[in-house]
């Protein structure tokens, strides 16, 4: 933090982009909260509920909090707002702030030079959805509005799963046709997931849904795409995460993912698949040829 | 013809397949139709009509034909297997002998490797769509059945208008989030394309639909994003054309679908965008910014 407030910029993760003069840096709890008006939270999954838990007593009565987490919390099987809503003393199934989701298809390179993106701005709470609208939207970036949060957030949690599973086709070289048969399958498994947790399945279709599995699967920039390349390429698991900078949110998404179909009777091959060659010893190659010899079927989505 | 039955490969499209000793090649109408059993017709979609008119006397009755062509006819707007229906002396809406279509993500070179790969056999008629599935079924060609002709057959047709635009970003050095964006937005007009039509919304989720829109807007090999390519670096259409070897199906198909939303109407802007850059002379860069200055909205989809 000492470095990024000295530099104006993240040279490790981020090297390009020179941060704006309005942009204060602050390690300070209450500093940085007092007055808020809108808080933004881009903190990893797995350490969001100590995280708001130690930033709760200075987060304002009625103020709005967005979330960019992409994940779920492996022990409750929570969501990222549902995980706000617990750790700041709120109830997670009828919070009394307002909470939301900003999530879509962006590299944070290409954004950094001001390339056209679009995101969602997600929340039960429209005067919520419209501000961020507001806040964020630009002439390169377009913001739509849904107030599908559930949707948002298991399509951003589950697509690092899926991107997993596309690096490592990129490591197998198993070429664009398979990768873009996993997107499709994938898609449809997280839209099942989705369906059975109440979403709209309308999100699915959505530059949240496809649009950011789309990019997830197919830049080469993406965290969890190249993570499962190396596995891919028969890297063990440690090695690579103990060698990668920045977090790979789908290695515990996956264990939440599977247990949260596992809880409630979703069939998930892919993220089944993803999970044993993870956690259970399977190799890339062998998941592929158990995925393709399945009894010919017709192609089921619901 | 001659020149690939002397090689027994394609020197020009498909230089890397040596074909198998069971296929002949002929160019006598007759002794290629007698005693079929099944038809699998791969003709450029503008073509269809005067191939099948001329095919149609050798064609026996009830014998089943299986299209792989994408498109839309343009005079008269019906589908690859209406076309042949007609052609043929049958009656589109209601045909005599089993029709189908085989499409999904399978870019030809990956396929002659034998890489992993997915299509769709999509026919009313379910004994064809189980005989398409045990005749091209194998380890590494995983084939689905769909009873939804309709949805398969306008996902093929409609994506390739989508992969122009996805190669006219490429050609602008739009980024991933660009393109992940496009595609997104392009599923969503072409499901509702389908759906006015009648088809079912759960197909374009699938490998034919999704996963066939994937590989054609994001493999470096397609022929129509490669030309929108070209586009987007500012080469003049005819140019393009005049210097590609195969068929690029999205731009008659461009017209057509234009028609068919018209005549639907349905809200397709991307295609209508497409449209405007090919035949009316709108710069690709002038049309990304009319996209994305549309006033801020909900994410529409039907």
């Amino acid at each position: 933090m000492a470095q990024i407030a000295a530099e104006r910029r993240d040279p490790l993760r981020l090297p390009e982009l020179n941060l704006p003069a309005a942009v204060e840096v602050t390690g300070d709890d209450a500093a940085g909260l007092t007055d808020a008006s809108v808080v933004v939270s881009a903190v990893p999954t797995q350490h969001l509920r100590e995280t708001w838990t130690r930033l709760s007593p200075w987060l304002e009565a009625g103020v709005p909090v967005v979330s960019v987490s992409k994940g779920i919390e492996i022990d409750t099987l929570l969501r990222p707002t549902q995980v706000i809503a617990a750790a700041t003393g709120d109830d997670p199934a009828a919070p009394s702030r307002p909470l939301g989701a900003l999530s879509g298809p962006t590299i944070a390179a290409e954004l950094a030079r001001h390339l056209p993106a679009t995101m969602v701005a997600a929340s039960r709470d429209d005067a919520l959805c419209a501000a961020v609208q507001s806040l964020f939207g630009t002439d390169w970036l377009r913001i739509y509005r849904n107030r599908d949060l559930v949707g948002v957030e298991i399509a951003g949690a589950v697509k690092n799963v899926i991107a997993l599973a596309a690096g490592m086709l990129d490591g197998l070289q198993a070429g664009y046709n398979a990768k873009s048969a996993l997107l499709a399958r994938g898609l449809a498994e997280i839209a099942r997931l989705g369906s059975a947790l109440g979403a709209a399945v309308e999100t699915f279709f959505g530059v949240a849904g496809v649009g950011d599995l789309a990019v997830t699967c197919f830049s080469p920039q993406g965290r969890n795409r190249r993570c499962g390349e190396r596995l891919g390429c028969g890297e063990p698991l440690q090695e690579v995460l103990g060698s990668m900078v920045a977090v790979v949110e789908g290695v515990p998404t996956t264990r939440a993912v599977r247990r949260l179909a596992e809880a409630r009777g979703v069939d998930m091959p892919i993220t089944q698949a993803v999970h044993a060659i993870l956690f259970e010893g399977l190799r890339p190659a062998d998941a592929i040829g158990q995925l393709m010899r399945r009894r010919p079927k017709s192609e089921g989505f619901f």
